[in-house]
């Protein structure tokens, strides 16, 4: 047997009917300016302000301060697959630039210990070098993370609140704010054209549960002595009034505990909001409850930042959620994860029945002291609805304040504004609708709107004492991960994937004459995700004809065969019959054998 | 050449992934009880109510009335698809119970036109002949509707608010609400054993834009003479207070068309709400503005309430959209379909540029009269960033009262409970955790906790003067249609979409000698949405290695090849070596040649 395979090249993908949803948007959303030398720099007098992520979209933060040869990286954040990324397991920022530019990266501040801030170190820290600063909470949590990245290593040091380090020619103070994760900081950075003030995520919280209120005096006092660039997140800036306090959550999570004293408890969080558990952990005692663990996340979050002093709780209070069924309902609290009703967290596994010896039932309160995140609206609502259907009685935000966000609202954003009073501004941190909603709203703060840029994904903005002002964009954009490997987003692997998701595929198998080029056997058809097999017999004797009609038409005497037009040939009119029969328009994929 | 193919069995599925984020949500919320007589009827003195769809998920609602032999069909509605199901079209309540019972079937009575409550019907009707009673507005949407479906006809008659007929042994009285499309109905039943109310979609609007607020009185009458049961939607059962008047939304727009002369004004909106759509068209007029549709729906659902009368325009006003460029920004209002991001919509179309020589730019003011249907959070979003992104002002819900909901907030639902005073009480229209929480709010409305039922879809609840129960479950569900075919919803071709799009698939094909089982030629592979041919280039030689190993080691001397074995391990050897190399299990595809 002498035979050639031919088929399967990844450039013959059919075209994409009429059903795939696949957005274009991230490429839409800002017509970009990238320069043809993909690795260059630009002069200029003035400090360079470089987006790497986190503008235009919520998620993968990351930004550079640049001043001669010096560069500062704020943040190494990862992003989140959208609906059309099947089997994506994260986006991170394209940081190719900044590799290429390496010696020059003087070292990296975090400002606080959430994924969208930290989460893309593993991908930038096994090539880059640079310190990384940060609260001693970002750092533990950092380390924490890197042992799944054995070959990564991270030079650290960790920075108290007020503390300043000298990082290239910038001066780096790292001021204390509140957010949902504790540690979290504002970055006041002294460079040669003035201070720039970088807001961090935060909220003010004026009556937090432990530590202090957002560091306002300093804002004032940096102020007053003046703010040349404020950079600000946007994430509620569409919201008016304030945020809800951490103690307002407490509180009623101490009144629900009080009036459901019979009832066995559930409560899950995030698990970086450590105080928040911590605070849960200390209400269990309060009412006589042990406290069950279950998720790894939490715990984990908990023992590390317990390690560090940045929460304190009695091991005596914990029981293994193994055992926890030996304990009354009214003697147990237990804390899991899951909040945002993922797949294989401890919720799912609570309602699927298979955590220890946990059934839910009619005796249980399950608290989400939670909120989902935007897109998880649905798989929120689905764990929910499974608690309740299996009799527990649940409440989350909608119903009372149980939980708190770690945003800063409107009245937060007038009083950081009215203290920083920047000549400068350019928000961050948002998706675009927030980021004009907060350029209009700086101006109304009394920003001149000459001195506002919004960024993109790629800006450069260039600040001086003598004005602001865009440059040409940096290469940037978003990178997935999926599996080991890294893509670029807009790819041939996942834009297979997205027609197979919609319609399948059909292999089909036959053999053509080397010298004739007509068919020697029967067409093979066989369909996956596409329709079942016993429809597709009531097509395959058409399916056959029509193949053996083009294949032989094609055949011209004494010619070998174009491989190359069969297999399009072929394609073209299964898809043809197939979406005339069935409407759909499956992934044809050609075996042809050469006989 | 002698070949025998092999592979592609639609149940050789390989273990599907931790990464698979299928739901099986809709069968474990409810316990079924189904009888195993899959069309049995079950005997009984009292009144039946079955539930076919709308309890325990938002959308296809079908609720059936039956005495004796005689039963009534309230709405037929549709569902929609869930992120796991791919490539599916619409979901419809299993309707093969009725339809199994057609012959009983003494009417069809529709509250209201939205597709959640009538698009079943083209899939109900092929089969039940049965007359179909509903408002003017309903009959002639539905008569639109079915267009699309030559072959289903329809006996319909149209019933004026506050008429009633005689369907079997049934009274149906139908009795006006506020709704989000007009000719909405509640209806109050006469049946042999009491009164039954169903409130349809509602909500009390004290100062309608057009027409009547609900028909309260009607309302107190019935429940002074007394209401044996009430059956309620349940929507917006978690939200405090009284929903927006459709005034306010109308006098909102109005301030923003005074405020915004100088734009061009984009509006979209949900297109079944006329009665907005035609106060957008008077505020058009008020404000000098031609207006131009852009959309097939807005404009064929218009034409359709204009035709009964239930809408007044002057065509006059309207310029098509192929010629709206001819006219100043300031004379021009778009009304537009798109509301909820959703593709090859003229929203949609507009920001990519593909509506006629409408160029989207900084003078244009687009207002979102409308709200994300619960999924679509994040797709809503995303068209409003892009119109943003194009320079455009954007106000949605969120910034201003451009949207009020068409359903009753917690004020409404009390008064209707206080009106009506039933005997007994079913929630409807929610997911479990609005059905449960109305049965809360029922009772602290009065209603015993005894005489609650919360259905689930296949209930059977036994009414009568000796009490209300649940009888056994009735065959009921969910189908899929995908593209001409009605499926399962838990079926192998949506099985296999869900893997492919996690992981892509890959093709293996070798011969193997008939009689001795050893490998004839060297395997072939062909990925697609699984990794990049290089990347495959990287493992196939170790790929092949193992699948000779394998293959040769099965071959057994003298003996024919078992082609099964074969296959399976095919599968087995090259998913363990993917997995290892790529943390990926695509989909394998065997089509080993016998030669």
């Amino acid at each position: 047997m002498e035979e050639q395979i031919i088929g399967g090249a990844s450039d013959d993908i059919v075209s994409i009917g009429p059903k795939i949803r696949k957005k274009t948007f991230a490429k839409k959303e800002f017509p970009r300016k990238v320069r043809n030398e993909r690795h260059s720099m630009q002069s200029g007098k003035g400090l360079q302000v470089m987006f790497f992520g986190g503008v235009g979209k919520i998620g993968d933060n990351m930004t550079a301060l640049r001043y001669g040869d010096d560069i500062l990286v704020i943040d190494v954040g990862v992003g989140f697959a959208e609906p059309d990324m099947p089997g994506v397991d994260l986006v991170i920022p394209d940081m190719s630039w900044l590799k290429a530019h390496k010696d020059m990266i003087k070292g990296i501040a975090i400002t606080h210990a959430h994924e969208d801030h930290i989460g893309s170190l593993p991908y930038f820290l096994d090539d880059v070098k640079a310190t990384v600063y940060g609260s001693k909470l970002s750092i533990a949590l950092i380390e924490g993370k890197l042992r799944e990245f054995p070959k990564v290593n991270m030079k650290s040091q960790a920075v108290n609140p007020g503390g300043a380090v000298q990082i290239g020619c910038f001066n780096v103070e790292f001021i204390h704010v509140n957010h949902s994760i504790p540690g979290s900081y504002a970055l006041s950075i002294t460079t040669p054209v003035g201070v720039v003030l970088v807001s961090g995520d935060f909220k003010i919280d004026f009556t937090p549960i432990s530590g202090e209120t957002t560091d306002l005096s300093r804002m004032g006092e940096l102020g007053r002595k003046g703010v040349l660039l404020f950079m600000c997140e946007s994430t509620n800036i569409e919201r008016p009034g304030m945020t809800m306090s951490e103690r307002v959550v407490v509180q009623t999570l101490d009144e629900i505990m009080a009036s459901h004293k019979q009832n066995r408890i559930i409560v899950t969080s995030f698990a970086s909001n450590v105080h928040r558990v911590q605070q849960i952990m200390e209400l269990a005692r309060k009412y006589n409850r042990k406290v069950a663990f279950s998720g790894r996340s939490m715990i984990n979050t908990m023992e590390i930042a317990m390690k560090i002093g940045e929460v304190k709780f009695d091991h005596k209070l914990i029981v293994d959620i193994e055992k926890a069924d030996k304990l009354k309902d009214e003697e147990l609290l237990i804390l899991g994860t899951g909040s945002q009703g993922q797949e294989h967290t401890a919720l799912d596994r609570m309602v699927k029945g298979e955590v220890a010896n946990i059934k839910i039932g009619s005796n249980d309160l399950v608290i989400f002291s939670s909120s989902p995140v935007p897109g998880n609206e649905k798989s929120v609502t689905n764990i929910i609805n499974q608690f309740i259907a299996l009799g527990a009685k649940v409440i989350y935000d909608d119903l009372s304040d149980v939980h708190a966000s770690g945003h800063a609202c409107q009245t937060e954003f007038m009083i950081v504004h009215k203290l920083i009073k920047p000549r400068y501004f350019i928000p961050m941190h948002g998706e675009i609708k927030h980021l004009k909603y907060h350029e209009q709203f700086a101006i109304s703060m009394g920003v001149k709107p000459q001195n506002i840029v919004v960024p993109h994904v790629g800006s450069v903005v260039e600040v001086s004492n003598s004005g602001i002002r865009e440059l040409n964009d940096v290469l940037a954009g978003e990178k997935i991960v999926d599996g080991k490997t890294v893509y670029d987003v807009d790819n041939a692997v996942v834009r297979d994937r997205l027609q197979l998701a919609e319609d399948g595929l059909c292999v089909v198998v036959f053999g053509v004459n080397k010298n004739s080029g007509k068919l020697v056997n029967m067409p093979e058809l066989i369909p996956r995700g596409f329709i079942y097999p016993n429809e597709l017999s009531g097509i395959v004797k058409e399916a056959r004809q029509v193949l053996i009609d083009a294949v032989n038409n094609a055949a011209v005497e004494n010619e070998k065969p174009d491989w190359n037009e069969l297999k399009s040939t072929t394609k073209k009119v299964l898809t043809n019959l197939f979406f005339k029969k069935t409407k759909r328009k499956p992934v044809i994929i050609p075996i042809i054998l050469e006989v």
